[in-house]
């Protein structure tokens, strides 16, 4: 939660992490809609891949914006929902998701922004999002 | 939810199961409104019978997207919503309304619209959206 | 501009309208969206015909609603917008659609409701619409 | 205006037009924003070059979908207004961005999509689109 806001990551980096999470969710047979904000919540790609279904769109975006927005991975979120009681109070938050599948990008310690999957099972989408991650913290 | 996109249904189709939808709703004199989308979640028809709540112009369009945008009946939306728990995030999912009443409509294997009922108890919606249904795959 | 709004017009009578209105598009090889409110300004029809291209769903919408709102043909405010100088304003108005093609619907000397047609050049849309009205002040 | 809807590109030809796309751009040094949209007007392709202004991430989208759902160069629109008169009308219509840069994307005669560039100047941003377009027209 106190992790700093960093340099924005570039498009050549948004690719990286796409192709990764794009080659995971094919080896699985999964289609998805991959979007990559930067930490300042801008839309910087956005990939739907063949078959994904068009309501995934708009929650690919939400669940990035989400994770770059309040700097944690959107399943947090989930969980407090999923708690119920005072939790529930999540759902009111302006621009929030409480959806598994987005995660923040870390490069040297700082958020650089935020990759969300959305189309299959909410922690598969996790899953490929993960690939994407992991995509930009090994030397290319 | 790995049922593909197919080729967008006609007016005519969409006309006939609007029709056989209206037949059931005057059948047992409930007032509503039907829509229907093609498969890009586009409108293509709606029709507001005499009667019908205006609040149901909207909520009968949301349901057909729903039931497009996610290929799925709207009712699963609806389910996990009143299982509480977890399934509460439902509630934070842009573009999804989780209310009983839009189905898919499938061609050939292929979902090519969806169609939306609002106006009575969402079960009754939901049972003049599958006589819609049942008008496309009945030869003509 | 002082004259008084009705009773809602019906479904079927909207259908009527709207079964012209298709017939003179046909006639014409033209693909258009037709769309039909009432006098509270609320959609009670709308057909795409097949062909007729996406962003015509809203703009033939906004055409009768702009028609009914306003009591007027939406052409005035295009020639308001024609005539530039004041009549820019037009452009500032909120809910008016500064295009041909939407009609009020009278009935014995009262708006019941308006029609809207998108899809075609603006002068064609009218003709369409003009269609849609003239078969409700025929005895059916 | 007749073209009609065909089937919607893939994620791979919207790649292809990027890729295409982004050369272009690159070559002269244009950082934008580049948004291809399938024949249901949904999103399939979204890249934000390095350095291009964030208000072009929403301007690029919409270019794309006014070419798509209008199913012409958004530039036509863009003449209407610099044409002044009734053409100012345009600025009321609904869905519509009056600006060069968005291009339907034809493949056997019929429109699958399109595609919109924001970043740089409007005819610069017009010839970036139309080499997006000319990758599809060429062999792979």
């Amino acid at each position: 939660m106190s992790i700093p806001y960093g340099i924005p990551l570039t498009l050549e980096q948004a690719q990286r992490a796409a192709a990764a999470a794009e080659a995971e969710a094919l080896r699985n047979g999964w289609p998805v809609v991959i979007a990559i904000v930067d930490c300042g919540g801008n839309l910087v790609l956005l990939h739907r891949m063949n078959d994904a279904q068009i309501g995934s769109i708009e929650i690919a975006q939400a669940k990035a914006r989400t994770a770059n927005n309040f700097r944690r991975p959107s399943k947090e979120f989930e969980e407090q929902v999923a708690g119920g009681g005072a939790g529930l109070r999540t759902l009111g938050m302006l621009g929030v998701a409480p959806l598994e599948g987005g995660l923040p990008i870390l490069l040297e310690g700082k958020i650089v922004g935020a990759i969300g999957v959305s189309g299959v099972r909410s922690f598969q989408d996790a899953q490929i999002a993960q690939a994407g991650i992991e995509a930009l913290s090994t030397p290319s």
